[in-house]
Order: structure tokens, then sequence, then C-alpha cells
């Protein structure tokens, strides 16, 4: 086999933002011989995760599962919905959502990018009353979709979407609600239908601890008779068909078979630990990351602690410092990835990730191989990190103190 | 973890003409921990992977792998190289055609059909001369395109893609040549650069015998140079953007990282038997299970042995027989999956996988297990098949018999 | 990693009697990473085995796990009992029998060996009148026990145990019943309390599909009282302290902790398609291949049908043929492992397994292996042998066949 | 599949000192199917492993490997060589060693048991002086052999076996010298030939990084000269026959094949590493290990520096704190597996265990879960321990700092 492992022992320790850890779990499940995806094993496989992945998005409706990656979803979501020259309202809080736009145009719409100035609006959420004021302005409702980013992975910020959507109410605009929490499902709340979010869009290899290669969207029934106009070509991606072979666990064309396997076992897994537990385990890991940022004297990247992301934390460099040169070290010293600064940040900032199958020691080491990065590196900080974040764990514990003493 | 398994013991044999058996080796593989498809391991495995999968579609030029499965990668073959209403020239050789065709609709361009008439069409291979007639009477060149299926999966016919290269050149027509072997490469013989293909379309759960999820574009210059013009939509599809980053081994977004390994897995696999002994091997079943089929009086869906499929064999059944109604006995009496009638071939034929990780045992189980159920359910027998099958395989051992008396 | 298979494609036969394959469903299961044997995690595990094995060997009382393979367990059942000197009356079945024999006077113990002169003695069961003719004898008691092999993998003979224990009670003979059913075990029906047993011996990769590694004491009280006496030196074969650690499902000395994973697996397993129905499977294979063996017109190895083993069975050779030549032409051709002819039939016969994750047409595929080899060896064989074997698998279908005729 | 691990999210983190955390490579390894030990391919494994085992233990000379765990291959040691009622010399440093000896007079063999008095005697290593005084007294050479062990897994110490060797060589006396190095081997420098060692025992689980279930003797020319006259019953830890088979790569029963698997991609890796960067490792960690120890004020079990183990260190707790109590807060609280204290340390320390694959971010999260543990627990501290251990660690690191600075 393919050597893939450059050090010579231990755990690789992957902090980055997605994909994450894989636990040996689901990739035990992901080696069970490919089956007939059209025999009736199959179809008990699929009814499986067709209803718990409903669960996960918290909806009633249909989600899509797509054997494509991330940014297959998001065109999905586009070309399903939308005729060519449509005017979309996308929201600029990053990378990702800059990414999303661009798309947008490629296929032919005609994105208008809201934000904050400058670097500005990748420190902080989606401004919901922006969005309120320029959709009153589209008093002829030329905007057909409102898209904006729940976890931003760029940045670590997660915005608030039930804000955004009491921002359209309130505006009394039809435009359809586009949200993509590709790195946000499942590691933070998220509530599909109680927000009234018409699609969706997620993937695999993030909070649900998959490898990528799967990714879905969610949808509405105003998002489906949307669809009915929508003019934008489409057939692979296509809703329809996949949503009526699914009322029995198929799908119109071969489905990635083994990845359902692991997502079988994922959602038994965040069932077994309660959804609501692995929620509030992230943010409990996502506070003890940034105490030790901030006993470090580095700058957080989100400036809104309202909007701090529980998937991962960004974090500044001082002027002259190259992060990457920073990450580059860790990598090669520590065998730890982190996620590298992208678009505007690109070498400003590193990324640690603590989603998914992440655990308090494992936090610790991660923030342990950042120090040590960080001052060999030369960064200046003001006191090691570690003391506060250990002290935070130690008061989240919830179980009573065990008698030890005599 | 979900039981996936309605028998109690012994192993399946997955008998469809694909997802075909994926080897424990691969699965092994595929387990291996998801890494940062931004760090370093990661580029020297997609160039590990981009090279090595050249040598199976026999080209110097850019293959494109994308997270989708095989589906995914015909919609990719249209939309980087056709505009809106562009005339497409599509031959009927079975349903994978027929499917292909719908998908060009859908699409927005004009396919035209060309094909044998009624179900004779779905038993022989691609007519060069009718490709050849029609493209001569387009003198405008409106057509932009010929799409044909190599190895039609829904009847076990591998086409002549040489002759329709020879047909399109007769013809002095600039149209694109563009070629579906999702389902033959790495079982027949293919020759992207040596026949003039311009757009191999292909998947990895065939030949390649790993889990759906990964789908291929080889790509001619002349498709790039008819990319820059072509004007349909695509972003996720869009060819430039790929092969641009995949000089150094990366993608512009998240891959499918564990198929990947896989795939290595696989390419080493390939290499080590080598790919000349894998087509051999591949026609030294096919005929062991033709020979058995003759024998059992049946009738091969393939009527002209010029182009029977070294992939699959169908099996007509008599009339008055539902071949669906045998499939089911087989998979409940015998633990065993065989691929169903397709389209025209619903419920009149089955189809026999002897493709990927295949042997000379594995086939006459199969075709064992074939002979038993078609006689549990009544399908009256000339004889038996395995007396044929197995006096072929012995006649067909290279090596001098070994000795074995005093 | 190491390349372990000389074939370059599809799966091997491995049709020896023992190592049996190991269903992927157990290999997955003991890739679970090895926890810490004093934790409690790992007291779970343990109960869980340690309850469910006994239902395997039906019994009530304590069945001792070695971390250690099968001929281990044969030592631990001589020295936990005997004392140096000790007068054992064995029985010889074959090869295995003979083993056994070989290792108590290793021991230090005084064996007799029982049996029917010459090659008669490897074609028939454990002749229960001259035991029990022997031990009427033995009016001193000098004889402290009876060691006899339930199934002997060398010769493919099932012998009545029952009628051992009726014989040593008609004797009015306190000798302890010591009994190898190792190569039994999971696969012919074995019953440790209803016969009387004290010391069933067995191990892990025959009935219970698991690698070789772990190996069985189940142990009646007589036993254990006897153990008390016994002056053999012992240690780490010892019962009472591990009995004793037992009871909170640990042990004193590191176990084999992965087989153990392996081990509850492979108790769900057997459990899901019921201890009877594995039984019958085995029985219904077995009858299957013997069939094959008459049609070649080749003699069984045993030649008593009321003992013919469900486990494997010995295809014995012409005359003039070197059984060992067509194992290794069958091998090298058709990537297909037999068992070889041990001690006195070194040559003269071969062994087919048809034990543990077994399924019908899997050994069609074994006979069609066979078949093929013989011929291309130069065995004269009387007809095909598949027919017959499919004839009787077909009639055994309990299911009403399904209707398929419009 | 049985759950076995309580915890719900994240990997546990199993620190004690044996089993060490299995690599998924070598739990990948270990997955292939089993296959028949007395085919070719066998053969070729056998050869791989028997070969480079000999590089771990630097040694010549035969090494024999049991399908059996550690405490088998000491039983091995001493029925191999001894007779009934010969003296022995053993040394206790700690459980381990008591262990052994208590194994000796189950044997009957008469132990003579040397060593410091009380508790100081498990915090130093074996005093090679003690030996030679003894040895002299023995005019008679009624000592037939030394025992002794070079890493106590019970305590933290690592004593010097080639002092122990020039001990008995000076005193100018015959016996044997026997050691067991199961927790030592391929973590510790050890070296068979050199240090003239006549049987070495040892194990899988520890620095060779497999799973419990198989174990080692090397063994010199003098030792097998030894088991030629020596008496004590022995059949399944023989070596002669084995070593006899092993020539060509093969065993006389069944084998653990799975785990030889295992082994052979262990000694890969470790090759890859190199065997001294594999010590050199080991000391980094532990030497980190004990900053953080001293750190906190806490004692280190080992009192002496000189012979502090590489495999694991010793945490003594303050009077009145349950050293199982803290143990299990941490396991609850922080999925981590430490190791008891055992024998004479019950309840007075725990061990943290830093083998085999492990690496400097695994060891600083082990340190801050026992930090946090002990302070949740109630033990005062005297500081944190991680700023000495990451200091160490980044001393430690020989590359040139990379440039990150613009």
């Amino acid at each position: 086999m393919l050597k893939l492992d450059f050090h010579p022992s231990g755990r690789h320790f992957l902090q980055i933002p997605g994909p994450s850890p894989v636990p040996d779990r689901i990739l035990r499940a992901m080696s069970y011989p490919t089956i007939d995806h059209r025999g009736p094993e199959f179809g008990a496989l699929g009814l499986n995760v067709l209803d718990g992945i409903k669960r996960i998005f918290k909806t009633q409706q249909p989600v899509v599962i797509y054997p494509a990656s991330g940014t297959g979803a998001w065109e999905a979501a586009l070309v399903n919905t939308l005729s060519a020259g449509d005017a979309v309202l996308m929201y600029e809080t990053g990378h990702f959502a800059t990414l999303w736009k661009k798309m947008a145009e490629s296929l032919g719409l005609k994105p208008e990018f809201l934000g904050l100035p400058g670097i500005e609006g990748w420190r902080r959420g989606v401004q919901a009353d922006m969005i309120e004021s320029r959709l009153r302005a589209d008093s002829q409702h030329a905007i057909k979709a409102v898209c904006v980013v729940h976890n931003e992975t760029s940045t670590g910020v997660t915005s608030d979407i039930a804000a955004v959507r009491r921002a359209i109410d309130a505006a009394g605009h039809p435009a359809l609600l586009m949200v993509d929490t590709i790195s946000g499902l499942a590691s933070a709340d998220y509530r599909h239908d109680e927000w009234g979010v018409d699609v969706t869009v997620s993937g695999s290899q993030k909070g649900l601890m998959l490898p990528p290669g799967i990714s879905f969207n969610a949808v509405s029934e105003k998002a489906r008779a949307a669809s009915k106009r929508a003019t934008l070509p489409r057939s692979f991606w296509g809703w329809d068909e996949i949503i009526d072979m699914n009322r029995n666990g198929y799908w119109p064309y071969t489905p990635n078979t083994n990845l359902l396997y692991g997502l079988a076992e994922s959602l038994e897994m965040i069932e077994e630990e309660g959804l609501d537990n692995v929620f509030a385990r992230h943010q409990r890991l996502a506070e003890a990351c940034r105490r030790a940022v901030r006993a470090w004297g580095l700058e957080i990247q989100c400036a809104d602690p309202a909007v701090y992301s529980p998937v991962l934390t960004g974090v500044t460099m001082p002027d002259g410092i190259d992060a990457d040169a920073v990450r580059k070290l860790i990598y090669e010293r520590f065998d730890m990835s982190l996620g590298t600064g992208l678009g505007k940040l690109k070498g400003r900032m590193f990324r640690i990730g603590h989603l998914g199958d992440c655990n308090d020691l494992t936090l610790l080491a991660t923030l342990a191989g950042c120090e040590m990065g960080l001052r060999l590196a030369g960064v200046p900080l003001a006191s090691s990190g570690l003391p506060d974040a250990m002290a935070w764990l130690m008061e989240q514990s919830n179980d009573t103190p065990l008698k030890v003493a005599a």
C-alpha cells in the first residue's frame, strides 16, 4: 500500500476544520463489502439513513443525499431552484461564502454580495438587518434567493440563521432562504424546519465524522415548488427523481454505498451520545480553545462572542509572522495538521478544528502543539494557554468529584 | 452496526455487473484515516493516482477525477463541451445509452438517437457505418459530438470504438467523440489516445474494483479547446481549475480521500497482475460463462460474437418466465445477486457479472447457482452448463500440467 | 505490507479443515483497538464471551479460555488432571489422536493406545466396546483418564461421545473422560454436560470461524476435584486462578484481547443463525460433498456412514496418484487450499473442509475446483460430481419454490 | 458488535504500560484473511518474521515465537532448561519478578529471591554485586539459572543486564542467564547476543505495538544444550521441534497467523523509523514525563536515575491518597487508562505508559489528563507539569528552527 504517513510513530493529530478525524468505528463500518444497490439489503440501509439524517437537520422534509462532495451540494441547491440571470442575495462572511458566490456567477446567476466592509465582514456573523433593508428595497421581488453560510469555516463564525429568517419575514419578501451548514451540521445547533430554511446544504466530512464524498440538500416544500419553475439545466442534481426513488430506500443512479454504511454508523454514534450532548461538547471544547488563545495574548479571528463557532477557532498572527510557516513547523515537528488562512486571511491566521470525534485530551494535545510551535516560530506569547484551558475543562465537569482521600 | 446481510452464513456472491466485489485489500486501504487534503501527504497521493489512472485509460492526456459517481461524469462530459441546443449524435446500444441521451435532453441539448430498430439494437454493437452516413449528411457540421457506450452494461455488448473513430474520420466530420466506458474500464481493452477519443467517461465500481463514488473524464486537447467555447453553465464539473490544481496533486474542492486510497491500491493490484493479463482473464471467464449458457440452451443477449462483453453476459429467459422471479429465488436460496433486466429487457433477461476481482472458481459457483435457480424456477434446461465451462477453463490453463502420477 | 497472496485476482478458496475462512464481520470486530485488560470495558467483554461460550459447549460449568492455540489446550487438559506416570487410555482415530498421545508421553504420562488395526482405525470412529472391555479389565483403576477425539480432523470421522460415556459407566470405572473437539465445536453437535465429559478441549480456528490463537477447556466438577490431587507441574495452564478471576470477566495474565472481540462477534453470528441451524447446514454441505466424491468414483476416507464428519471429507486417491501433487496443482491453477493427508495417509488422500463460514455456492466452487484439478492431474473420474451435489442441495431447500412462470 | 467504548466521543487514551496502543496500520495488517498455515504463502510469512524478530533481539540465534501470551514464554524458558528441584536465583525488582518467581515455585523449582529489603528493592534496578556474591558462595554450582527482569513494568525500572552478565562471569559461575524483557523489547535498548543472555523472554503487546497473543524465547546455544538435560515435562513449549520446523517458516502446530501478519507490519514500521530512533524517542518522551512529575512535586517510583525506564513512569501518591481512585476519576472524566499500582504498591502509585506508538502530543495530552485528574482528586501539586515537559520537548528538537518571520 502507498505509504501515507510521513511521521514515523504515533497518531497524527488532524485538527483542521474538516475533514475531521474519522472514528475507527466508522472506518470499520465502511469496510463492509459493497452490496447490490438494487437489492433488498440496500433498501433497508437507504431507509435507515434517509430517516436518521432528518433528525440531524431537524426536519420532517426530504433530505437528498448526493454521491458527491459538498461543493456539489452547493451547485444542487442553485440549479434546482433558480434560472439563468436570477438575482441572488448572498452574504460575505468569508472565503466559503465567496466561493459559493463565485459558483453562482459561473452558473449564470446574478449574485449580489452583501457584507461589512473589508476584513471586518470576515470577523462577524451575517448582519440580518442589512438583509432586511436590501429585501425591503426589492419591491419587485427580483431577488429569488437569500444565501448565507451558517458556520463559516474560513473564519470560525457561526451566524444566527433564525435572525435571517426573521429579517426576510419582516421584509415580507418571498425569496428562498438557502443556508450552507457544511461545517456546522452535527456540531452546532441547526433547525431546518423551525428556522424556515428552504434549502440547507451540508456535507459528510465535518460533524458527521465521515470521509468526504457524500453531501446533502434538505429541501422545503417551497423550494420544491420553486424547482418546478427553475430552468437552469440539471440532471445529476435533480431532486425529483431522487426523492421519488428514496421512498423505498433506493437512488436513481449508483449511490456511494460504503459512505452510506459510514453514515448509518455515524447516526448511531450521534444518537448514542445524544445530539444535544454533542452540541454541548463542541461548545465546551471551543471555549477551552479560546481561553488558551486569549492566554497566549493572540487575537481570535471572530470578533463577536455571540457568534463564536463551536467548530473551529481562527487564531490571528502578530504582524510579521507567516501563519503558514508556523503551521508547517507544527506539522513537521509535532505531526499535527492545522487549517490554513484562506482568501483575505492567507498567511495571517491559522485555524484550529475542534469538531467531530474530539475530546478534552485531544484538544489539550492540540493546544500544546500550537503553543510549542508558536514559541519555536518565535511568536511572543503572553503566557501558556494550557492552565486556563484546563481550568475551564475541570470546572465544566458535571459529575460530583469522586472521593479519593482516605 | 446496522445489520446488512440477510443470509446467515458464508460469503455473498455479488455477481452483478457492478458494483463489483471490492477486494479486502482495497477495503483495507480505504480504512486508512482521512488526511488533510491540503497537506503534503495528500499531494503525494494525488500525484500517484493521477499518474496511474492514465495508464489504465492508455492516455498521456489529463484524466479528471470527480468525487461523484459515474452519472456525474456523464454530465461533466456534456457540460464541459457543449452549449444549449447543440445537436449530439448518440447511439442506442441499450439502457445506459438511453439514460445518457435522456440526460442530454435534460441539460438542454438536442440528441439524435441512432440505432437498429426495436430490440435488435440492444443485441448488437454500435453500427459505425450508420454513424458515418449520418455525419456525411451533416454537411453543416451541426452535430457537435458523437456519444457512444463502449461496454453497454444493460446488454453485455462491447462496441468497437476504433471503428467509430474511423467512421468519423471517413466522414471528415469535426464532431467530438465521447465514450462511456464506465463498465468497461480495466476489464475490456480501451485506448483513449490511440482511438482518438475526446472525452472518455468512467467510474470506480466496475473493473477498478472500488466502491462507487469517484468517476472520471479523460480529456483530449480538442475537448479542452471545445470547452473554451461551450456555454452550458458549469462549476462543480469544470475541468480547468481541477486540471490546473492536479499538477501538484490537489483538487480545488474536497476530494473523496478514502476512495483515492482505494484507487491507489487498485492501480497497484492491476499493475501487479498486468493490465493485459487482466483483460485476458476477463475474456477467459466470459467465454466460460457463455459456454454454460449455451449448454443450458438459453440465449445470450448479445447476438454478435464479435462484440461479446468480457464484463457481463446477458441471459435471456424463455417466454413465460419472469427473469426477476428467477433472480429473487437465486438471491434468497443461494445468496447470490445477479443483474436485473433493464428498460426494454425488464423481466426478460438477467445479467451475470464476471468482472473485476473474479476468478475461475467464483465463476463456476456463480454458474452453479444460476443453474440450480433456473431449475428450481422451472426453466427447462438442455443440459448442465458446468461441464462445458469447466472444460474450457481446464483447456485455457497455460501451464504445463504438473506431474502427479508415480 | 508484506504481500501474502500469490494469486493475482479473485478470492482465495480456503477449504482446509481449519483454520477456516474468517468472515469479514469477525475480522472487522478484531480490528477494534486493544483496550486495558484491567479496565471496566474489558470486564464486560470477558463476561460476555465467558457466558456465551458455555452455550456452544452446552455446559453450565466453567469454560477456561487460554491465550494459546489448541495444542496448548490439549496440554492444559492433561497437566491439570494428571500426575507423572499416570496411565491414560487413548484411542487412535487418526493423526491428531496420535499427536495427543505423543504429547502425553512427552509430559511423562503412560498412554495406552487402543484402536482398530492398521489403516482401518483411521476409517472408523471410536469403538466404545473396546474402551468398555479395557476398563473392565482395569479392576485396580490404574487408568486415570480416557482420551478421545470427537471430530478427527485427519480423517473426517466424528465419533459417538455419548457411547464412550456409556461404555465408561457400564464398566463402572472412575476414569475421567477427556474429549478433543477442536475441529468439531460449533460445527457438529456437542454436549459437554449431557455426555458427562470431564474436560473438553477446543480451539478457535474451526467452527468458531476465528483465526487461531485462543483455545478452551470446558471443565467438570469431577475434573476440578482431580486437579486438586494432580501433581504434574503447571502454572500457565492452571485452571483455578483463571476460573477465579473469570468471575468478574478478567484473567490472571494478559488475555488475547482482539481474539476475544472476534469471539464475541462469532457468538453473536452463531446465535443469529441458531446453533441447530448451523449444525444442519454443516450436515447438508457434507452430504453434498460426499455425493460428489461418490459420483467421481473415489473413495471417502470414512468407511462408516454413521460417523461421517459434517466438518470435512477425506478423499482417497487411486493407487499411483500423489494426493499432494493434486493439491499443489489445484492451489496453483485454481487458488484453492485443500488439506493434506497426514501421518499414515500422507500422499494418499486430501481433505475438503466444508466448515464454518461456508455456503452452498462456496461448496460447489470447491467441488468444481477439485474436479478440474483431479482431471488435469490425470485421475480417472467416473463422472462429474456436480450434478449429484447440486441435486441434493436443490432438494434440501426447505422453502416452497417461488412462483416464476406467468 | 459488542459495544466496547463507554465514552461517547473522541479517541481513548490507552496510557498503560501495555498492551500499548496498536497502530491502525497493524490492525489493518491483522485483518488480512487467515491463510493455510501449511501453504507456500505462510512459509514466506514465517521466514519474514523469524528473520526480522532477530534484529529486534539483536541476536543471530533462534527466536522461538509462541502462539501464547507472555506468561507462557516465562514458562517456556523455565521448562525447557530446568529440572524439578533445580535451584534458581531470581531477583526481586517488583511485581512481575515476583510473579515469575511464583511460577518457578509452581513448576517445582527452588527459586531463591534476592533483592534489597522492603520497598527499596522496588525502586532500584538489579544489584549485580549481590548476584555476584551469591554465585561466588555457590561453589557447588547448585544454582542452575539466574533470572532477572530487564524492564520491571510494575515500577518503571530498567536494570543493567550487561552488569548482570559481568557479575556471573566474575563469579565464574556456569548458571544460565534468563531475562524477561516483555515490556522492554523494542522500546529500550536490548542486546541478546552481546550481553550473553541465554534465554530472553518477551511478548507482543508492548514495544512491538501488537495485541497480546504471541510471545518469544530468544535462545542461546548454551540454553539449547541445557534443554537436552532438562527434565521438567514439556510439550507445547518444547523448543526443538519448533526451531526445526521454523527453518522453512512453519510451526509444528497451528500458529497465530493474524498476529504474525501484525508482527510483519510491526517489524516494517520499526525498521522504517530505525530501531535506534525508536529507543531515542522513548528516552525523550520518558524524560518529558519525569519533568512533569517533578514539577507537580510528586515522587517518581524509580529512585535511581541511572535505571529510569524509557517505557513507563511510576508516580507515587502522597499519603492518604488512593491512587486507584485517581485513576478511576481520570478514566471516567477524561477517557484515559493509566496503569494501576501492583503488589506492594497497590493504591500507592499509578503508572504512565509512554511506549510504542506514542508521540509528543499524545504524551502531553496524557500529562494534561493526569494533572487535571490529580487536581480534581484533591492532590496538591507544586505547579503545572506541562511547561517543563513542553520546554524539554522543544529543546530536544533536532531540526533547525524554520524561518517564519518576514
